[in-house]
C-alpha cells in the first residue's frame, strides 16, 4: 500500500493523528523534497524533528527521483506499506496526481491522508473561499523572461468580481510596479495601484504574516522569508470587509 | 485565548497533533453543531469517540448558540483557553469568520489550527485545484422553491473552461433532469446531459465514493448517505484525464 500523507503547513505537529499512526506503521518513508523545499523542506532541523516524532528514518526524494525513479518507490509499495510525505495536502501539486496515476497503473493500492494546504487555509484572511476564481501562479521574473500568461486569468476573475489567489514562485524576483504596469500597453486594465490586495507570508506557520492594503502600498511591506502569496480582492461582502479591517495597513 | 480547531473530514483521528495537544490543554471545549451535523456531527458515537481521544467533555454548540449567545463563549475565552471545534477547516463556513470578527472586537486573541476541507481534499478526484472557478452551493429544492442563482456562475466557469465544484445542501432533494433542463428556457445552455461530471460522497472518509461520467448517467448511481458534492468538469489536461479514467462509470 502507498500512503500519500499530507503534512499540513506549519511544522511536524501539523500532521494528523491518522497520518502519524500511518507513518509509524510503514516500513519505508519518503519525503517529497521538491515542493517541500518551498516550506519546512530540507532544513536539516525540520527533517530531524519529523524523524523524532515518527521514530523513523526518512528518505528525501528529490524531484528527479519522484519523476524518474518513482518505480522504485512503487515496487516497494507493492510488497509493503510505504508512506510518501507531502507538505500541505497531497493534491496541491501536479506531481502527486502523476504518482497516483502511475501507482494505479502498476496495481499498487493508494490511500490519501488529507491535510490543510494554501488552497483552503487562505480562508484565514476572511475572504470566503467560494468567492475565489481561478488560482494563478506567478513564476520567476528575469530581465529576459517576464511571462504574462496569468494576466488574462486575473482579468477574467476581476470581471466576475471574484478574488484571485496568486501563488508566488519561491525564486520570484518581486515584480516591480513598472513591470506590472507595462501590461497596460496590450491589455485592458484589470487592476491598478489602488486595487485592494492581501499579502500573505508563511501561511499556517506560527509567524505567518497577513497585510491588506492597496497593491502599491504592499510593495513597501517586508513580508520576510517565503512562502508568499498575494490575493487580488474582488467584490467584497460586509463580513469580509470587517475581517479585512484587522489586517489593513495603517 | 480562543483556539478554532479544524477536525478534518473523516473521524476523530483526522485532527492534527497540534490540534489534539491544544484541545487537551484547553479548559473548555465547544463543538460547532450546525456545520458538523453535516458530517460526523451529532452522532452520539462519533461525539463519544472525540471525547475519549481528547480526555475532555465537549459542549455541543447549536447554531443559535454560535450565532446569538457567542458572547458567553468569548467571555470565557478572555479568561482561559477555549477550543472551538469545527469539522473540516475553520474557514469553510461564514459562521466562523463571524466568530473571529466578534472575538477580535472583544479583544480576545484567536489562534486557528487548520485542517483539510472539501475545498482542497476534492483534489483527490484528479482535477487540478487551480483550474476551478467559483464554487457554488445548490440548496434544497422544493416544489415551490427552485433557486437558479447558481446557474449563471456555472455558466461563467464553463465559458472559461474551468471546473465547477457544486456543494449540495444536505437536505437537497436531488434535482431531476427535468428541473435542471428547464433552465434552457431562459439561459443559454452551459452544460447538457452528456457533460462530464464527477459525483463525490463522504469525501475524506474511509467509505468515500467518487464516480465520473456523463451528468445524466450519474443520476442512476447510488452514492449513499451525505455529504455529497458534484463537479462539472471543464477543459481537461491529459494528466487529469488519466486520473479520471480510474473513476469513470463503466
Amino acid at each position: 500500500m502507498l500512503y500519500i500523507v499530507g503534512l499540513g503547513l506549519g511544522d511536524e505537529r501539523d500532521i494528523t493523528v491518522r497520518g502519524l499512526d500511518t507513518v509509524r506503521s510503514c516500513s519505508k518513508i519518503y519525503m517529497e523534497a521538491y515542493t517541500s523545499l518551498l516550506s519546512l523542506g530540507l532544513d536539516p532541523a525540520a527533517l530531524a524533528n519529523l524523524e523524532k516524532l515518527y521514530g523513523k528514518e526518512i528518505t528525501v526524494a528529490d524531484r528527479e527521483m519522484v519523476e524518474d525513479r518513482v518505480d522504485q518507490v512503487l515496487s516497494k509499495a507493492a510488497d509493503t506499506d510505504v508512506a510518501f510525505l507531502v507538505v500541505g495536502d497531497p493534491f496541491g501539486a501536479t506531481t502527486h496526481t502523476d504518482l497516483v496515476v502511475r501507482a494505479k497503473k502498476m496495481g499498487v493500492e493508494v490511500k490519501v491522508i488529507h491535510n490543510a494546504s494554501v488552497m483552503n487555509a487562505i480562508g484565514v484572511c476572511g475572504l470566503q473561499l467560494y468567492r475565489y476564481g481561478e488560482t494563478i501562479s506567478i513564476p520567476f521574473f528575469t530581465d529576459e523572461w517576464r511571462p504574462d500568461s496569468f494576466y488574462e486569468k486575473i482579468q477574467n476573475n476581476r470581471k466576475l468580481g471574484l478574488h484571485t489567489l496568486c501563488l508566488l514562485d519561491i525564486r520570484v524576483k518581486e515584480p516591480t510596479w513598472e513591470s506590472l504596469a507595462r501590461f497596460k500597453d496590450h491589455f485592458l486594465p484589470a487592476y491598478g495601484r489602488d486595487t485592494l490586495c492581501i499579502g500573505v507570508a508563511r501561511l499556517g506557520s506560527d509567524d505567518q504574516k497577513i497585510v491588506a492594503g492597496p497593491m502599491e502600498k504592499l510593495l513597501d511591506v517586508d513580508f520576510g522569508p517565503p512562502l508568499h502569496c498575494l490575493i487580488i480582492v474582488g467584490e467584497t461582502h460586509p463580513l469580509e470587509e470587517e475581517m479585512l479591517e484587522f489586517y489593513m495597513i495603517k
